[in-house]
């Protein structure tokens, strides 16, 4: 990473230092809002707050290496993202009113393509900025990334959702759309990290700019994908064990 | 342990880090998961987090040492393991459906084989590389390892999971599979860490990629083991539960 401007370097601070506050918080109100659910849905929420955990230990890590002024560590992103990402899909099966006998397969394919899509990204992210490998693994990463958005909006789970009405209809429908919001901010902010990108480039960013835009955009995206989205589950799940009957005692 | 490389020094580095994330996450994912099982698979449940806040703490250690540079402890990893294997063992013997009265005899001829295989492997672990301490203690804590695969597989546990059929009877079979599978590593990584063993040398190690080896070795079956491990365990527990009319409220 660049030796970053004093301006820069307090805002990637600052933004890590939110991020921390944000996740371990989040990871404490899920644990708590886990009884808010009935026992079929409960796994989801339990979900959200290992993925705020998750995050909260590395942002932490991220913290701690930026304001020691260490070289900055992107596997802390990528590991976080190779635990976390499985989780956030698998919980969206979990509310979206699948068939039971057809969940677990349809979990698996979305796991199995989350892990290849941080797996491909790792080593384009850690190639040399301007570089075709930097190029190439973007691309590559992205199969399973539409993989995923397709299997959302046109495979199983969009079929699910076909037959969901109401609020909770609504509810999920929003949930899609929000997951391809903050997840489409990921790819983009890869490139904007590259100063030798032509996104970069077009945007007019020199290599110090770069450095910051890309960890403030994947910090904010975090945010929104990580205790946001849980919101969504949660409302979702409230609404579900509500319509079945779930009172809490 | 050897001065690492740059990109060899990043991969242990990144590898405890990630540990200690997966760990950390596992111990309250158990302890919440408690509740989906009956009082009497409970502690199964409760043993899988005591192994992943165990194994959390100890990577923690080992990671902070590595990233200061300090000499790498092996003795993080065998005090971890004196405490978990045990443990490991008992879990699988909760779950097993073994009659009430043989639990305790095999539970406790599991613990004292498994006290000893990990006790019979630290002096070989600390000796210097290539000299006959290393294989001789190797050869001598495969003993106690070699029992206990044959407990499992022809002895007391393996005669009661003959008699269970249908789900539980599958899910019980591929517990044990895992079991060897992520404990052959074990065995293997601890030669190839050992630049001059025959092992090694076959491979072609040299003294820091050995290092390297035995340190990702080790990380990637502790995650497997624990963890993963714990996540069959639940899934037994929770079909047991579920068999005996168990229902989570």
């Amino acid at each position: 990473m660049e030796v970053l401007t004093t301006s820069n370097d307090q805002l990637v601070y600052n933004a890590l230092s939110f991020a921390v506050a944000a996740m371990a918080i989040s990871f404490v109100y899920y644990l708590v809002s886990r009884s808010r659910v009935s026992p079929a849905y409960r796994s989801a929420v339990t979900m959200s707050a290992m993925i705020c955990g998750i995050a909260a230990y590395h942002y932490w890590r991220m913290f701690s290496n930026f304001s020691e002024k260490a070289p900055f560590n992107e596997g802390y992103r990528y590991a976080d993202w190779l635990l976390t990402v499985p989780l956030l899909v698998a919980e969206l099966v979990v509310v979206s009113g699948i068939a039971k006998e057809k969940a677990k397969g349809v979990t698996t394919k979305l796991a199995i393509a989350a892990v290849l899509m941080i797996a491909f990204g790792y080593p384009g992210e850690i190639a040399k900025a301007g570089s075709s490998a930097s190029m190439i693994w973007w691309i590559v990463a992205m199969v399973p990334f539409i993989y995923i958005i397709w299997i959302l909006f046109a495979g199983e789970v969009g079929q699910a959702l076909k037959g969901q009405s109401g609020e909770i209809g609504k509810k999920l429908n929003n949930l899609r759309y929000i997951l391809l919001l903050t997840w489409s901010v990921y790819p983009i902010a890869y490139l904007l990290g590259d100063s030798e990108s032509f996104l970069a480039k077009a945007v007019g960013l020199d290599s110090a700019q770069s450095s910051t835009v890309i960890q403030v955009g994947y910090t904010i995206a975090d945010v929104l994908a990580k205790p946001g989205y849980g919101l969504l589950i949660l409302g979702i799940a409230i609404a579900r064990s509500k319509a079945e009957g779930y009172k809490e005692v």
